[in-house]
């Protein structure tokens, strides 16, 4: 065999930047419990050892116990929500169905890119970006676009809006569609009856309510989901999130599929745990009692939040920026001077809002309280 | 809002399983470095942080180093290497594109079924596993079905064969072909010329030759790559794996695709520096010299190799089960009394052979020796 010489062009980066962590008040990631990153660092074991195939089942069992479902079909996906995300989509549409997307933010347009590459018949409703949908405006788009699947997004990250989505479910049925919700910034944190809602398809993150670090995405399909998958005339055209051929790695036969993300995986049953050790309602009470504190907070310093009450996140809120103060340099002085992340504006609201985000293990009094403090300093210098 | 009744069926699994980690000489995932875990643990931070960006350069320019490649675009996947693996077929494949997939083990019919997914009019050419093609029959292919891409295994995982690639990319080039590669099991550990070798396309995983747990995959894509890429007439089939928006995000926009794995993103960047701090030409070394001592001992245990020493690909070996002997007993053996995972055959040679690993942070002398032992111990019990 030739030997060439060896190209040291990039062997030395020019840096080696040093992690030490942030308060990360942001849109996500958020900062993640003790435990669980203790659990990330354990030793990695084979993607089909007795002991890994155990602890699939303990994440199994505590997704559903999360989402408030008993669909079979609830796995973590291997990759970030955006994987889960796709996963839902691409199972389930063949070219030519319709898809029907109501879009209020940055993730229903999403919804609407990735369903046209799997050849959906694209139909969108759209409000404007922190509104909700009212289920009139729903019921009637069902009507006229008849769609093979609806989706929605019940926690809209980009605007801080909760959805809400009861009687949702029962028109769908009615009208022989999958209801899709995408509760990436509700999953752990804000309540969801997936079963009981009659929600068919849906996604989540684990670096939100949960309080993991990103990189693994709930998802889950209910037993209409899968018939519809199951019917299918074409493969799902995509291997990576192929649920027909995943389904027999989580499932009995424990077929190899792909070498899962190990340590990933352990990190996630440990935030399950938690949430479960602390009950799914506490956490949700947890949540909302922390962002009203917040919210009075902001009042308290003269900033308005972009959502009505009524329908405001408890995870994630969009403050309004005051006229004349330039977003990205608060945000920046937030980080240097009391090493902090908030997020900014996406899309329509670049440059209008900051995101703030109070999500699992950061949903605390206490964090509020630093919080508050910090952004008064930076405020009113 | 109305309310319902919690539904704990889920909320106690009936296990709690404790992961106190194994000796890894599968496949792999393989044992992790510790500086490998401890930078997995380290507190997450956002994926638009500064000091994130900074850190997602190292491991660019790292990559880079170990395949030996000046390849601007060269990343990180945000999955394991199965989605890196899809993303290189994803963005460059169109409907009616010819791809010839040369098959000789299990991961060359994977290539197979995930072009097929994106539309091409796959061609193939076959080997019994455990051989290789020579560089004949490659051109002979290529001249025949004139692909526009050509896709082949390095290092095949489910045989052990390590197919040499001088030559090739000449060829393909000469014929405007562009040629895949499938380094899962090579990258850090068995010699890659990747530029010198004209390589367009490649990918791998993270927990094979760069010893970090799995979750990662890194993916590289040559300019002629990239330019079938942006001259595509559709959309890439594939959101989350579309790397004309990742290029935003991992060049010098820094645009907002998706939140990146940050803790995976942190161990695969440890991983990378190890072997850069090594030197990949020493890396290589060690791990071709602890694959010969073990192939000497497994001779002396009267085991015998499945591929021809001249092909032998010295991080992953095939061993003749001998007759009489039930694979999966001896491997379980060795699990429940060695606390020791070795893996089995996969498809064609199910039952036949065993799967042995010596991969990055167990390529090591006294690891060898380990082995052997407790292979002695349960073949002579």
């Amino acid at each position: 065999m030739t030997t060439f010489v060896i190209n040291e062009r990039d062997r030395f980066p020019q840096t080696r930047v040093e992690i030490s962590g942030r308060w990360l008040f942001g849109p996500g990631p958020s900062n993640a419990d003790p435990r669980i990153l203790a659990a990330m660092s354990l030793p990695p074991i084979g993607h089909l050892d007795p002991d890994f195939l155990t602890l699939m089942n303990e994440s199994q069992s505590l997704l559903r116990y999360a989402w408030q479902t008993e669909n079979p079909m609830t796995i973590p996906v291997s990759g970030t929500g955006s994987a889960a995300m796709e996963a839902t989509l691409a199972n389930t549409v063949e070219p030519g169905d319709v898809v029907l997307v109501a879009v209020k933010g940055y993730f229903g347009h999403r919804l609407v890119d990735m369903a046209g590459r799997y050849g959906a018949d694209v139909r969108k409703i759209t409000k404007p970006w922190g509104e909700v949908f009212n289920l009139e405006e729903l019921s009637l788009a069902i009507e006229i676009h008849k769609p093979a699947i609806l989706a929605i997004v019940h926690a809209e990250t980009s605007t801080g809006v909760r959805q809400p989505l009861e009687g949702l479910g029962e028109i769908c049925r009615a009208n022989n569609c999958l209801l899709l919700v995408d509760t990436v910034t509700s999953l752990g944190a804000v309540p969801i009856f997936l079963d009981k809602w009659g929600i068919d398809l849906s996604y989540s993150c684990s670096q939100k309510g949960l309080g993991c670090p990103p990189g693994i995405g709930p998802f889950t399909m209910s037993p209409r989901a899968v018939e519809k998958m199951q019917n299918r005339a074409t493969k799902v055209a995509n291997w990576y999130l192929d649920m027909s051929l995943l389904s027999h790695y989580w499932g009995n036969d424990r077929t190899y599929h792909h070498t899962a993300p190990i340590n990933m995986n352990y990190a996630v049953r440990e935030a399950l745990y938690l949430l479960a050790e602390e009950g799914i309602e506490n956490s949700w009470k947890r949540h909302q009692e922390n962002a009203e504190s917040l919210w009075t907070g902001l009042e308290e310093l003269g900033l308005e939040c972009l959502v009505d009450k009524a329908y405001r996140l408890p995870t994630l809120t969009t403050v309004r920026v005051p006229d004349g103060l330039d977003a990205k340099a608060i945000a920046t002085k937030l980080r240097i001077e009391y090493n902090m992340e908030i997020g900014l504006g996406l899309g329509e609201l670049a440059g209008k809002v900051w995101r703030i985000g109070l999500m699992g293990y950061n949903s605390k009094p206490e964090k509020v309280l630093l919080l508050l403090a910090a952004l008064k300093k930076v405020l009113k210098p």
